[in-house]
């Protein structure tokens, strides 16, 4: 039982023949292109699909359904991407036309939502019922699993977990609110941080970084070379993510927060203090139902791996 | 079919006999007398649902099953109160010693829980599937119903939505947390809100009441006069509720939210500003999963009826 599963981005398709153990058996990959009309972006996706295919010896009648992870609001019930702005699209009934073009039938998820999937079917959550994953990127992504299955909220537009508010009326944020956690805790923040850290702090490695060349690296690079003002926005910046992190606790209970995006990469030293944090400060402090804290476990594959399993 | 609903609270225990149509058709209270055992609380507990049932010319054997709502951490799957600070109970078996006197299957669920099924199966929310109530009061509750159901998560530690942070580092909160919504939206923050009003207003009418005879609808009784510093207190207030509530539609993007508790009698003079609020901070704004908000219809008799519903 093989299914197709397309991680749409905003500068590549990546799409993946997925067998019933959740490996990628083949791909293709290929430009966005978000510039053009979204008839002809999903022109070249049905294309990338038959390149994977044909890489893996494959027809449509091979398959059984074909998953799609798109950013943006996307409804999963008419398999329509309501809003999606780094794409330009707006109402883009992109199952139909799928369903159309191979005559299997299609799901539409978030991408950070089929991320979330990708953990539980066959990532670092796999087997968990109750599972949340943050992604730390530009902005900050959440992946809401319950029971099992994708929790996406009415007309799919739920775990917008970035959204809420951690410094009301604080830092202005993308979406238009302020004191958002992702204006806190996206990779975007750090950077800034980091920068004012170098202006606040001269004596401080960070200060001999030019600040348009501070990437979301530069705080720990300086920080294993001892900088003291580098580890206090690393101490500072956990507890922006812990923060987040705690609500989620409190509000969901889950079993586990799976922690995703470049950032994640640093591993134990943003995970250790980030479970410290949570098990003082959630409810019922130690007590409490404190989840598995970890790092996501499937890369830049766990989109094409959860879109096929929607 | 008639099934037993029980509402624990710290004051009083309420028990009801209810019928198909979600009907409370007998009912008997008794005070809790936490200060004592839990077996001896169970036992009134008993006695009291007793009565209820002769009150209605019943017995337990013309009943179903048997549902409490308590306060605190309460794990669904076990039966088992695992911590009520206001009770005094810890690791609390209420479902099996409920069952062993009545022969009934016995279940268990967070008050405020409850209060949230027993809208969807029989008040403001009745038929819709994700549905959130917060309830104002000394604190700040949550409901979390999902599909019909309720969601309870990790041991039933999930829904302590007052318990998320609005400010981070802010205002302390009994929970040992600082921030937390609850500190901000509570009646009992209110009563604090309108106490600093009323120092910092000396002309104001709030500054002509005792500080200790300020209560929840001191503000609104001020602002019904035409009281300035009165307005700008509840509008204020409004937006703490409603900032809380932007984090719920953004996270959850549920299909309503219902306002209980006390201060909810005041209406759309709380719930418009509270649209209003969230129709221009929620993710996509206008075109966003804005949910419907409106009070919670139940009151008292949702604690009975929803306990009955587990």
């Amino acid at each position: 039982m093989i299914r197709i599963g397309i991680d749409l981005g905003g500068t590549n398709i990546a799409v993946g023949a997925v067998n019933e153990r959740h490996e990628i058996i083949a791909r293709c990959s290929v430009p966005t292109g978000a510039e053009r009309p979204a008839q002809a972006v999903i022109a070249d996706m049905c294309a990338a699909v038959e390149e994977a295919l044909r890489r893996a010896g494959l027809t449509a009648a091979d398959c059984t359904s074909i998953g799609i992870g798109s950013p943006g609001t996307c409804d999963p019930e008419t398999g329509v991407v309501a809003r999606a702005y780094n794409l330009g699209w707006k109402d883009v009934p992109v199952c139909r036309m799928l369903t159309e073009h191979f005559g299997l039938p299609a799901h539409l998820g978030n991408d950070a939502n089929c991320a979330a999937l990708a953990e539980v079917v066959a990532g670092a959550a796999a087997g968990r019922r109750d599972v949340v994953l943050i992604t730390l990127g530009t902005g900050v992504g959440g992946g809401i699993i319950i029971g099992g299955k994708i929790y996406a909220g009415m007309r799919g537009a739920g775990a917008e977990l970035g959204h809420t508010a951690l410094v009301l009326d604080g830092e202005p944020c993308t979406c238009g609110r302020r004191g958002c956690w992702e204006a806190y805790a996206s990779a975007t923040a750090l950077i800034r941080q980091t920068r004012e850290a170098a202006v606040q702090n001269p004596q401080s490695l960070l200060a001999q970084v030019p600040a348009e060349q501070i990437n979301g690296r530069t705080v720990f690079d300086a920080a294993d070379r001892g900088d003291a003002a580098a580890q206090r926005v690393i101490d500072r910046y956990c507890e922006y993510i812990a923060a987040g992190m705690t609500d989620i606790v409190n509000a969901l209970a889950p079993e586990m927060i799976l922690l995703g995006g470049g950032v994640s990469r640093q591993g134990e030293r943003l995970l250790a203090p980030i479970r410290e944090y949570i098990a003082t400060h959630c409810f019922g402090q130690r007590e409490g139902a404190i989840p598995v804290v970890a790092a996501a476990q499937l890369g830049n594959d766990a989109g094409i791996i959860g879109a096929a399993a929607l």
